[in-house]
C-alpha cells in the first residue's frame, strides 16, 4: 500500500495543537494497511518522553459513515483489555477529524511486528487473542453488514465475468459450483458476532510468543463468529501460495483460540464449510483485483489462484484436520 | 516512493543479532527516499531503552559499487559535527551488509520534519547546513562523478527525443537552445567539491528553524560547489508549480550559506547559469520520467514544466535578485 494524501508538516502540526500530545517531531508516511493513508507521527509527548502515534487518513475504502462504528468497537474492546489501537480524543473529546480533506483520525501506535511464517506457539497466541476479541465483543451493541459475505458473492464472481478464465481455464464453472454448494451447505444458523474478517499474520502484532496488537479492523462487521476463525486457518496454516496446510498450525489455532471460547458441535461440524467460504470470498477479491490492475502497476497483484489451492484442500477436509481433535 | 522488498519480521530479527542494538521490537515499511526500499526499526536497545534505525534495501537506482563512498562521506561529515544520517557498524564493524537478496544497511534515524512552504528563518538555517557541510566536505578524499551533471544533459535530451513536444510544444527546441547556451556559458572554472545536488526540503530534517538533519545523499557526487546552493534555490524558493519565486526566501538562503562559506565574486557572477542548469536538470529528469510512467501508475509524476517556468525566470535574474546585494 501507498502514501495517497501528502500531509505537509506544517498542517500536521497544526492539527496536533488539538490534542495534548506537545509537539510534532517526525512524521514518516508508511506502506501498511488497506487503502487509507497512514503517517507514523513522533511527538515530544505532554511531559516531554516522546510519544508515537499513527494517523490515519481514510481514502476511498473506507466509507467515512462507517468510522464511528470502528471507533465505538476498538473503545470497546480496549475497555475489555483487548490490545487494540485506540482512537485518540482531542481535548475537546473529539476522535473524528478532518486533515487535508480527507477524514482523518490519530490512533495509538501498538509496538509487535507481523510474522511471515507463524509457529504454532505463535498460531496459539494468536488464536487466543481472537477469541478474547469475541469474547469482549459479546457485549457490544453496534452492527455493520458483512458486504463480503456469502450474499457479496455471487455478484463480486459476476463482476469477474470472464476474466475468471483468463486467471485459470475453468474457474468460472468452478467459482458457480462452489457458490452453489456454499449457498445450499452454509451455517446460518451458527452465532454470530461482530468479527474482525481479515486476520491475516499483517494485522496481529507480536513480539515472540505474545500479542501486542490486532489491528486493521476496517472489515469488521457482524458475522458467523467461527468464519472468524475460518478466515484466520486459511491466512494462518498454509505456506503462502496455498501449496501446503500446516496442520500443527492449524491444531494450534484452534486449541488457542478454544481456551478462551471452546466451539460447540454444531460450529465444528460447520467448520470445514466455512473454510470453503473463506478461502471462496478471498479467491473472488483477490480475482477481481488482478483483473482490475494493469500488470505493470506498482501495487503488487496478489495471486488468487493461492486461495483456489486452499478452496480445494478444504473441500477435502473435515474438523479433525484443521481443528485437531473435539 | 513504494517500498519494492519486503523484508519478513524473522528474518529483520535475525539481520539484527548481528548488531549490539537490542530486540527487534517495530517494523513499518515507509514511503521515502528514492527508489529504495526503507523501514523505519524499532528495537529494546542494547539498555532497554528503545531504539530507532532506518534500515535501507538498495533498489536498482543506487549503484552497489557506490555505496562504499556514501558511507565514507557521511562517516567523514557526521566526524566533523553535521547532522547526518550515520551507517551503523555491526559487531564486527560491517556497514554494508546484504539481506533479502539486496545491498542492506542500517542507519541512525534522526527526529525531524520537512517542511513544504518555508519561512525565511528555516531557508537560513538550510542554507547555512548546507555551507557547513560543503566546508566538512572540503578535506574528504573521495569523489564521484555527477552523472546527471552537465555533460549528462544532452544524452538526456536525447532520450526524451519527441516526448518533449508532447509535454508542451516546442519544448525540444527550447531545451536544444537552453543546452546550447549553457555548454558556452558553463562556470567550469569555479571551485569543486562533494556537493549533495537533491538538497530539497524533503531532504532536510527541522525542527521549528532547527536543522535537525540532512538526509539523502543518494545523489551526491563531485561537481561545482555554488551549483549545490543553485539546486537548492530552485526547490526553496518557489511556489511549487515554479509560478512565484519567493525573494525573501533566496536572500535567507544565501545569507545562511555565507554566514559559512561567503560566495566569491565568481561565484555570484556565474549563479544565475548555475541555477538555469540547475532547472534544466530537474525539467529533463521529470520530463524523462513523465514519458516514461505510465498516466495510471501510483507513483505521482512530478511537473517538468514546474522547472520550465523556474528556468524562464532565471533566465532573466541577476544575482542581487537570487542572493541579495554582495
Amino acid at each position: 500500500m501507498a502514501v495517497y494524501t501528502a500531509v505537509p508538516a506544517e498542517a500536521l502540526a497544526i492539527f496536533l495543537e488539538r490534542y495534548d500530545c506537545g509537539q510534532l517531531v517526525s512524521e514518516k508516511g508508511i506502506a501498511e494497511g488497506v487503502e487509507n493513508s497512514n503517517y507514523l507521527v513522533e511527538t515530544t509527548g505532554h511531559d516531554g518522553s516522546g510519544h508515537r502515534y499513527i494517523l490515519t487518513l481514510y481514502e476511498k475504502r473506507v466509507d467515512p459513515a462507517d468510522l464511528p462504528f470502528f471507533i465505538g468497537l476498538l473503545d470497546h474492546l480496549g475497555a475489555r483489555g483487548c490490545r487494540v489501537p485506540l482512537f485518540i480524543a482531542d481535548r475537546a473529546g473529539k476522535r473524528l477529524q478532518e486533515l487535508c480533506g480527507r477524514p482523518a483520525c490519530l490512533i495509538e501506535f501498538l509496538t509487535g511486528v507481523s510474522v511471515t511464517e507463524p509457529t504454532p506457539g505463535q498460531a496459539y497466541a494468536a488464536g487466543q487473542a481472537m477469541a478474547e476479541m469475541h469474547r469482549a465483543a459479546s457485549d457490544f451493541g453496534g452492527s455493520r453488514p458483512n458486504s463480503l459475505g456469502i450474499a457479496g458473492w455471487a455478484p463480486l464472481a459476476r463482476s469477474c465475468g470472464d476474466g475468471l478464465d483468463g486467471i485459470a481455464p475453468g474457474l468460472e464453472d468452478r467459482v458457480g459450483q462452489e457458490l452453489a454448494h456454499l449457498e445450499s451447505a452454509w451455517p446460518h444458523q451458527l452465532p454470530h458476532s461482530v468479527i474482525h474478517a481479515d486476520l491475516f499474520p499483517d494485522n496481529v502484532l507480536m513480539l515472540g510468543e505474545q500479542v501486542t496488537g490486532l489491528i486493521d479492523f476496517y472489515f469488521s462487521c457482524t458475522d458467523i463468529r467461527a468464519y472468524d476463525l475460518a478466515i484466520m486457518h486459511g491466512a494462518w496454516c498454509f505456506a503462502a501460495g496455498g501449496e501446503a496446510y500446516h496442520r500443527d498450525r492449524g491444531e494450534a489455532l484452534a486449541a488457542g483460540y478454544q481456551s478462551v471460547l471452546p466451539l460447540s458441535a454444531d460450529e465444528r461440524a460447520g467448520f470445514a464449510t466455512l473454510c470453503r467460504g473463506a478461502a471462496l470470498r478471498f479467491l473472488l477479491t483477490r480475482a477481481y483485483d488482478w483483473i482490475n490492475t494493469p500488470a505493470g502497476a506498482i501495487v503488487t497483484r496478489k495471486d488468487p489462484l493461492a486461495y483456489l489451492r486452499r478452496l480445494d484442500f478444504y473441500a477435502g477436509a473435515d474438523a479433525a484436520m484443521l481443528l485437531g481433535a473435539a
